[in-house]
């Protein structure tokens, strides 16, 4: 992949954002007026090696056309899944091939020294590009929820991002549904995560067909290739399997954010990533049952919905908004 | 009851710290020094209307022999479950008798007109006190979970207690077990209140009991007579049924406490009221149950102990720094 231009710009200066995920990263050059001037996505998979993947971030930011001047670059911000913001690591991710404790910090600080990098949990940094960017903008107390890959979250409490004693505070996605439940890519059992990411809701799909004997266009598709956009679009033309999926997901979902709700009251809780894409299939019945499930001092008073940002963006501001903050 | 002299002193100012119970409410008049100087403690459950309940509290407070004048009273803090930091109500609290929202703070205002008076969540309270006066003074992100007629919590993040958009954040007690598990007084089920407060332990030793025939001490209690002090005690002397009971409770406990610690990565748990003092047949297996149950990032960095502070002290000073704050 080459970078692809996307705006021609007269910038002060410039920022990196990246958004880490487990299937694609995708590295965007942010300006000084919050515009995403130029983007390149990676497959995060395929690279055997920290280190060589960090490389090519590297390459990529550094070749990146728009930057016509390295000292115009004010630091890289990045969103990681189970990234820690104190010691900017990454560790123990269970949807990266990396195994352990990754410095991420360090070896970006080796290739390009003298640059300022942050790294952050990639919910924090989509709950932090909410806040600036989007609907959560003055909003001091909320939860970001991404349903992707993986299930994460960004808390924000009285108008901080909340960190936690050592940097590793909002893991919803791995708070226990049933215990004992499904195995998770984390060594556990029964976590959110694998009932609401997009292999967790593909399972249940496939769970229902096995179960049911109603007609589904999914029975159409081999099981090893079904993925949550077949589920998705299945539900949306009608298919009552794609819509029960759903239906099951947005409950269990429901019943977990209700205990985040129980934990810090937020105003809002914010539905991000490629699974929230599926829209009213999803949220309609996650309203309904979140409701439901609420204490009774929390009814009618916490909003559920999607997010107010592009998907990609949302990350790429957030990471890059954390060299922002501290410039 | 008559109030009971506990130390002469000579304060430049007094506090009234209230800690409202389900099944008591203790009344402490509290010195500049943070000293409890005097105390009483009323049934909460004999009052059948809120507003005589709390002009007994204020008649309490004016009739303190040590406060020689009501000009000495700096102010009243409270903790009360379900209660309202913002708004100053106790709100549909299923462990008391008066139902709907109770204007707790305008009532006594009403009883002594210009007096400042600020309530919170009685967990909140008790978390406060250990910050103020107990093992989590300096500590940045803790959490307080209060073991009594009902389960509390109060959370602490970033060196401040978190009240959330409504001021009603901190009901883990409230969070979900089992979907569809015990009857709940939330009229909801399976919450973890129900499993670990006084009553939830005694119905999982009934259930213990009638599951299994091994011999017991328990089996010597009518079945409606018997109390967590009963089974703690049964537990502390060898008692098998008695200390299974414990071990499903602090399993229980710990199951949640690991979902917690996932949305604010604490550095310490704290567990409090009259539960905890059953000692180490709760404690012991709650810390290994706690630790297995971690997401890995979080493993071997979360201490989970009892209060330091003396039960009743706590509450009270804790309530009583809520104005102690504000002066």
């Amino acid at each position: 992949m080459t970078p692809s231009k996307t705006k021609k710009t007269i910038a002060s200066y410039f920022i990196a954002g990246i958004d880490i995920g487990g299937t694609s990263t995708v590295i965007g050059l942010v300006d000084n007026n919050n515009n995403i001037v130029q983007r390149k996505a990676i497959h995060t998979a395929t690279y055997e090696y920290a280190e060589t993947f960090l490389e090519e971030i590297c390459d990529t930011i550094t070749n990146f056309d728009q930057l016509s001047d390295i000292s115009l670059l004010k630091g890289i911000g990045i969103g990681a899944p189970n990234g820690n913001y104190y010691k900017g690591t990454i560790e123990f991710a269970p949807n990266l091939r990396w195994k352990g404790i990754i410095p991420v910090v360090d070896i970006i600080r080796q290739k390009l020294p003298g640059m300022p990098v942050i790294l952050t949990n990639d919910a924090n940094a989509a709950a932090i590009g909410e806040m600036m960017y989007g609907d959560a903008k003055g909003k001091k107390d909320f939860i970001m929820i991404t349903l992707g890959t993986g299930v994460g979250s960004g808390i924000v409490v009285n108008g901080e991002l909340v960190y936690g004693h050592d940097g590793f505070a909002g893991e919803i996605g791995h708070t226990i549904y049933i215990p004992n439940g499904r195995q998770c890519g984390c060594g556990r059992k029964g976590c959110l995560e694998t009932y609401t990411s997009a292999s967790g809701i593909v399972k249940t799909a496939i769970e229902l067909l096995n179960k049911k004997s109603d007609d589904s266009e999914l029975r159409n598709i081999p099981v090893d290739e079904l993925t949550t956009l077949h589920v998705g679009n299945a539900a949306n033309r009608g298919d009552q399997i794609a819509i029960d999926t759903f239906d099951k997901t947005a409950e269990i979902l429901a019943i977990k954010l209700a205990d985040s709700a129980a934990h810090t009251s937020p105003s809002t809780i914010y539905i991000f990533g490629g699974v929230a894409n599926a829209g009213k299939v999803l949220m309609e019945p996650l309203k309904k049952y979140f409701e439901e499930n609420l204490l009774e001092v929390f009814k009618n008073k916490i909003q559920i919905k999607p997010s107010a940002l592009h998907q990609n963006d949302t990350a790429i501001l957030g990471a890059a908004a954390l060299i922002k903050k501290a410039l």
